[in-house]
């Protein structure tokens, strides 16, 4: 089959640039080897919010209950993980045949099996069983192939007792305990979940904070109130080897120290998926790491461009779709320059939340410049975050020459605050700039404009 | 005593004018009557959102248990009133405290009494008693007085079983029905927090439709909800009367209907306060409701200002803060234009939020132009808001000549979305340059994102 554009992998990524394609005219082909949407939807940031927003009350009660404001019994509120699978099966099919029919409505053809460049101009798409092959004939390629949990040999999820992300989320019946190796989202939002669900939590990072990749405050806020919430925390402290015997995880430190748990859980990175599908046939580059190296064009050899987890740039869905449009428009000849992603906005999501807008201190500290300053504001003077009776947190803006260019949060409900910190960023807003707009009273956006608004700290 | 400015009220606007303008050099008293924060600290936004945020975990619980995600017993969960009472005073007394350290910091004098003005350039200030009286000198006034409670003689507020919000809201223990004659902001938050504390709700509104001056889809959508949540709404029906008899609120309609109910809360509108102050003797008009006329440049009078819900130009205390920073800085010859404050955003509060930023559609048929469009999504469609339980909803994007005038949109945690759409409006944001931000995934902004990109009805 001939087509103007093929699309390896139907996630945030491969999904957005096939319709968009097909938007503005181009013969497009989507191969996808599993389920329509990718991690994001099927394993990844979908489910962990629906779980988190199932069981988010059982948060809300017990932080009410510190202040005495509802009275309530825990054993007589029950959160069902099976209603929540059973929810999460109804939605992700709902959204796999909307997604499908979407793709049809644009024209957009689609082949499940597993795409291989064999030659440049073509891949090979095989189905699961291994019988049937399509070849298909393309002027471009996009490669949205995404990536896979990352383990090491000694720590590596068994689907018994040690577990991946992606088998920690179907499990039918919470454990009553849980190790997690990995302090990122992955670790963070998930230990949430299943605390709710009863599971005592322990977690451990080699590094020495929660979120190392964000601004240390940030990490170590998270560790405080995590703590405040009965987790036990190994910070700075790394896993010599982790397996199931006799059903249950056993975990040893490099201390020598061993533990014990129902489930582990393995959430130590992400890797690209982008072995034994031919990239280096056609030209493209893999790094040490295996992710697709790509120009300021996001192309990885001629007529090959990489989009979203693959190519490394960010592991974030919104990364994706913004690259994949990026490249579509470039191939339909609408975008002349290189692409220009920025520092991708990311959220943490629970009871304590953290956004990230820009860049981060350190960040700012490295990309020059004269002067570095920080100015913040605590979530305890905002009255919107007391009349959820969540006011620890603080919202910290970084400036770079007098320059807006990040702003960091942490606390209960600051991803709702993430596109508006995205934009002020983007739009290099000023402290006096803030002045024209008006800020809607009581209101948690009240707090990023204090934190614009605070007076300045000398970094550099 | 002698000032440069004298400010009459410490509500939003005369709290923030006095702050401002003792920042800017200028030597400051500031007079009120009662307390430190006004209607929106005491009565108002603050101990609204207070008992909003405290008995939210009942609605999260129901919307959860519909969906089967949590098995509770609804009277094994207490909100307790008494509790939110002494926190609500706790907050209040420490907010008071705060804000007159801040005064005393900034070098504000506060007068504590009801300010008048007996001749250009003088007002009397005398104490609740009538004991003292001290004689305040200014070049230059700013009223920011506010607004109380609106009633009809045949609809009064006693203090007995008809009650308006101010009284309702000092209540120690809830009643087991309420109803609420006036479909505005007021009358559906308090609505809410009384109805999770246990109360049937009946709501009675004039016009024709909940919010009557938000877009029509907003109240109409909002009373599909809170008919889904029980409540007894009487939407374009009029109250012939209503008052207390023997213990009890007993309401008669037009229609000569009769109905009982152990609390009723008038929650018609506001009325300035602006009566008895000599307004008029220092060259200010009132308008025929009372309000204080403004130029364009919020002059009520020479050398007197007058900011906030007294002006009557918008009745939240965003505004009052947002006139309040014009003046002073007008004053301190740091602004020479007029005064622009736009359309003001607006929220409502509770499980089911409303808000607005810009102009709704009707004002955007009004403003001219040639033509008018909306486009808009479906909260049903976003992931964030499915995660929530909660998907009845919709943002509504109004174009007047290809520029985005307005956002309007209804549904749970909505009130999220109004400084984002706020900074989108002020600037002016097309579709287009919207692909300049990243909006992180998943996220209730990406639903705002989605209602500007999606295809726009031609309505003029």
């Amino acid at each position: 089959m001939d087509c103007s554009l093929v699309v390896l992998g139907a996630g945030p990524g491969g999904y957005d640039a096939a319709l968009e394609a097909a938007a503005l005219g181009m013969d497009t082909v989507l191969v996808e080897r599993e389920h329509l949407g990718g991690t994001c939807l099927n394993w990844g940031c979908i489910p962990t919010k629906l779980f988190l927003g199932a069981s988010a009350p059982v948060s809300s009660l017990a932080s009410h209950a510190k202040l005495k404001l509802i009275e309530y019994e825990p054993e007589a509120v029950r959160v069902s993980l099976p209603a929540m699978q059973n929810r999460k099966r109804k939605m992700l099919a709902g959204t796999h045949k909307a997604m499908a029919l979407r793709l049809r409505k644009a024209g957009v053809t689609l082949l499940t099996g597993t795409g291989r460049f064999t030659a440049p101009g073509t891949v090979e798409v095989t189905d699961a069983e291994g019988n049937n092959t399509t070849t298909v004939h393309y002027n471009d390629a996009v490669v949205a192939t995404g990536a896979g949990s990352a383990s090491f040999p000694s720590i590596a999820p068994d689907g018994e007792a040690v577990l991946d992300p992606q088998q920690l989320l179907e499990l039918e019946s919470p454990p009553n305990s849980l190790v997690i190796v990995g302090g990122g989202a992955i670790g963070i939002e998930m230990g949430e979940v299943f605390a709710r669900l009863g599971a005592s939590i322990t977690l451990i990072e080699a590094m020495d904070r929660l979120l190392p990749y964000e601004d240390p405050e940030i990490g170590e806020g998270l560790a405080k109130l995590l703590k405040r919430d009965k987790w036990t925390l190994r910070i700075g402290e790394r896993v010599e080897s982790l397996k199931t015997v006799d059903g249950r995880a056993v975990l040893t430190m490099e201390s020598g120290e061993t533990m014990e748990a129902d489930k582990a859980l393995v959430a130590v990175g992400r890797k690209p998926n982008s072995a034994g599908m031919g990239l280096e046939d056609v030209g493209c580059e893999l790094d040490p790491r295996g992710f697709v190296k790509t120009d300021e064009n996001l192309s990885a050899a001629e007529h090959v461009y990489a989009v979203g987890d693959v190519n490394g740039l960010s592991l974030l869905a919104h990364a994706a779709t913004h690259q994949a449009h990026y490249v579509v428009r470039r191939l339909a000849g609408r975008e002349q320059q290189p692409y220009r992603g920025g520092a991708i906005p990311a959220c943490v999501y629970g009871s304590h939340e953290m956004m990230r807008a820009g860049l981060t201190e350190a960040l700012a500290l490295d990309a020059g410049g004269e002067k570095v300053e920080v100015s913040r504001f605590q979530l305890a003077a905002n009255p919107y975050a007391q009349a959820q009776s969540a006011g620890y947190g603080f919202v910290k803006a970084i400036w770079l020459d007098d320059i807006l260019v990040g702003v960091s949060a942490l606390g209960h409900g600051v991803s709702h605050l993430v596109t508006l910190a995205e934009v002020l960023v983007r739009e290099k807003i000023s402290a006096e700039r803030l002045g024209g707009y008006v800020f809607a009273h009581p209101t948690l956006d009240e707090a990023l404009a204090e934190a614009l608004r605070a007076p300045r700290e000398h970094i550099r």
